[in-house]
């Protein structure tokens, strides 16, 4: 298994890429965008003039796109790809998207005789650059060990989570838990220092107590708590807000599919929203923090 | 510094009590309820009569009592505690109050020339017996300095969080931050379990991943993730949900102080509400699971 | 106009059907439920064998069915309904369905040369049987005009709420707004009465001051308070809560198609799942007041 | 009962003491703001010179402030009014304050031989000027038929909300109940409007249906609705959001009291809160559309 298509070379897409060439892979790649590629080619993979000329030989198809329409569109539509790979092909569906759809997408590849997993990834575009991303994988176990090598190129943690689906399941549970304790964390940090409290203090003693959370180990909302956190730098960088809400709104696709309640889930979809509407959506998500500040509306 | 007054014998109290008696320190202690007392005297204690009696000749006063009106009852009644204190005694209060009701008896324990801090505890009773408590403590460094050792005999994590009431902010703030992270954890779980995963699959992969928290950590709510937690054992034991709804209420008490806005947190405490409505007051609060059971109502 | 194909006699299909025999029209109807058909035949209608059947030399079809999948399932399978309808002919298409769906119909509709009209119903099986509905009406004004006297035989009011889907998205915005005022009727009638006040006094008031609305004009969700309200009879009749969450949840789905916040719907919609998981699915929804019944909890 | 202590005359208290001296009775105004007595004396009212001063001599005392703290320090500081009124007089505390403050007042006041009436007004500063408020009474109700002449003076609606604190307590839970349904109608209306609706149309719909509410019938959220309401003006005018935080905060503490569960009434406050941070406290309190903006992060 050496020879890879690679279709989606977006701000995840292309360090992923690029992790593979540097564990020795071919990759055949394709994006709409043609400095995408351009990079890509400059990295040492070869540019397809089409997704279906990627695949043309691939021993693995590797797709990292926006959505669930994008996905769907891609292998799909009428005259989609998965008309045009090979039996045996190996298919990695590493874009975050509904259940659903990942669900349509594995019985038609399974229809065409390929091996399908959903494997969506956290971590960001520092976890993608770094190789150090988690995927989360539905699908076949069997499946999963013949791309564990490709995953391991491109990531560190790497998590069966069930079958055809379960991948995405797992990382919508995943982020919108993430989005409950960020904005819970930012609340509790805003009342604290409403009341007096300082700010890397309130953090530290939270974070070794029953309050800890991935936010306070690494990712704290407050600005100058972290140094690295993207809170000191303006909320630039790491994860998009609006990323975040596309996330909580697929989390409520599973929960409309599932008659499940997520009344914090709910909310937290509901900030990001308004958070959105106040022109915070290409800000990190720990922005959130802004809603709350202390310092107004006294 | 040998003779200590602890006043106020419960669930918490008690252990915390013993502890001090294992390290070798004198107790003088006080209860309303006798056989707490008598607890204490086969441990070693020396029974007051009354809170009043207790703080004769003590060196330190502890007090762990249910709520803000107790505490307030004790110190500052028309011939309240405090002014039954000897002008240079340390007073540890222990309780979990309301910020501006500790900073009440800060102020008359000061114009007594008394030492006092508020400092609330989280561990439980668990960690009361085992002596693993942490203290957030509030009040002048120096004065927590004297009471460091007697806080080493009953916890592990002291931390300074700032002036006068400043340990009763910090509890509330963690608190409300770990029923939040709870909550989210259950419907988290919820969600994943309802939409085909394995509840210790998806634990297993949230506490590994940005979604990790304390409660994926060491107390998971879906029963029989941890064999320790107490969701494993029909939610006996723990942290009671009427004490969680108690430290939620302190939460808005201190978000209407200063017109915090707490999306997250006041849900949270109306969530708590709704579940003592159905009977679950007395259970660990982690039972809040019960609310999104995903085998009713599809 | 005389000859219309109603297909869909459940609990507000077979008493809207049943109107328009009274005024005078030629049914022909279909159900899937033998029973269903033969209340109406018994009521003057004929029985069709079969969807297609029915529509057969129609002038107008009226469809009234559960959910999305059930009316995209009658009009767009393959060999869908539409292909059998001949051009010419208005279809009034009253399930309550996702403004989405409403809008495929309404563009497969056009493109076969029949005039379409969404026009779900508000009323509940009391208006239905009393011809007192609400129609909310989306597609063309001219095929509103013909089609208002068959929506007078069944309704009272009759709204244009504008172009193809206008129908559902009023629908779904006025339901979504009744669910978040009849919760937070009883969040406020249960708070009064957990002061001490009586629940009649409290409702009056408050229906004649600036909290007035639908649900203390005539449904108060407290028993007693209104004699031939649900609440006095144990929530029997009326509005199951069930198809209040199915209505929240269409809500959800035009938020987000729209990425609107609806932070109190998207509460509401997480509420009456809780509702829904303790067994009250086939109650009212006003069932919601037990949710805060203040005899519990104390 | 003709000789008035009327202590109070801010935005409210102004307008009421002026219609009362439209009614014919004799007023002994006091204020902290020199202008604002000044206003009611040039209108026929004698200055005093001390709330103290105000009561002597007077059949009814009035008092209209802005909150609790206000209240409490006038009746029942160390030598508050209370010790200073005259035995058999009647006493009018019309604030809006805290159900339990108000029965500490009416506590003190009875033991002094003083009959009192809590009595909240709604209907704002245009209520206030028009003589059109609704007073909600708590207290004897012998008591409120001597005050009624007065009330009518004044008011429009005289409700009698039931004993002691009552009338706060209605207040509160009516205007929680006004917070939830304008919340609730702004996020229906702009989910209308991002889904293709127009704003007139989707509105005189719900107001028709069974969405209906205060809000929908004379005060529309959604700016050129309704010509007369704030959101027409840009949200100038009318009830400030800041004053429905309080009245929110109110609702908290009697729900703290009562260990009420009210989801929607805590959202509607933290809702509350975030506006006010973003610089809206002195717009009108359906200023909360804006939050809901639909032309925003799309």
């Amino acid at each position: 298994m050496k020879q890879i298509a690679f279709i989606g070379l977006g701000h995840m897409g292309a360090p992923m890429a690029t992790n593979l060439l540097k564990a020795g892979y071919l990759l055949n790649v394709f994006d709409l965008v043609q400095s995408a590629v351009d990079g890509l080619v400059a990295a040492g993979a070869s540019a397809a003039r089409s997704a279906r000329d990627a695949v043309q030989g691939a021993d693995v198809v590797i797709s990292m796109l926006p959505a669930s329409q994008h996905v769907e569109g891609l292998y799909l539509d009428d005259d989609g790809l998965l008309a045009h790979i090979a039996p045996g092909t190996l298919v990695l569906e590493c874009s975050t998207i509904a259940p659903t759809s990942a669900r349509k997408i594995h019985a038609a590849a399974r229809e065409r005789g390929l091996a399908m997993l959903d494997a969506p990834v956290s971590g960001g575009t520092a976890g993608a650059a770094a190789g150090t991303l988690t995927f989360m994988v539905g699908g076949d176990a069997e499946a999963l060990e013949k791309a564990r090598p490709l995953f391991e190129a491109m990531g560190r943690n790497i998590f069966h989570a069930g079958p055809d689906g379960a991948g995405q399941v797992a990382k919508v549970c995943n982020n919108q838990l993430l989005a409950v304790l960020m904005i819970g964390t930012a609340e509790a940090m805003a009342l604290g220092v409403a009341n007096g409290l300082e700010a890397k203090v309130l953090a530290e003693i939270m974070r070794r107590s029953s309050g800890g959370n991935w936010a306070l180990e690494v990712y704290n909302p407050w600005p100058g708590v972290m140094e690295n956190a993207p809170a000191s730098r303006d909320y630039s960088g790491g994860f998009m807000a609006q990323l975040m809400a596309k996330d909580l709104g697929l989390a409520q696709e599973a929960a409309q599919a599932s008659a499940s309640s997520t009344p914090m889930g709910s909310l937290a979809l509901s900030l990001y929203r308004l958070l959105l509407k106040q022109g915070y959506a290409e800000r990190d998500f720990s922005v959130v923090q802004k809603l709350f500040d202390p310092t107004q509306g006294q």
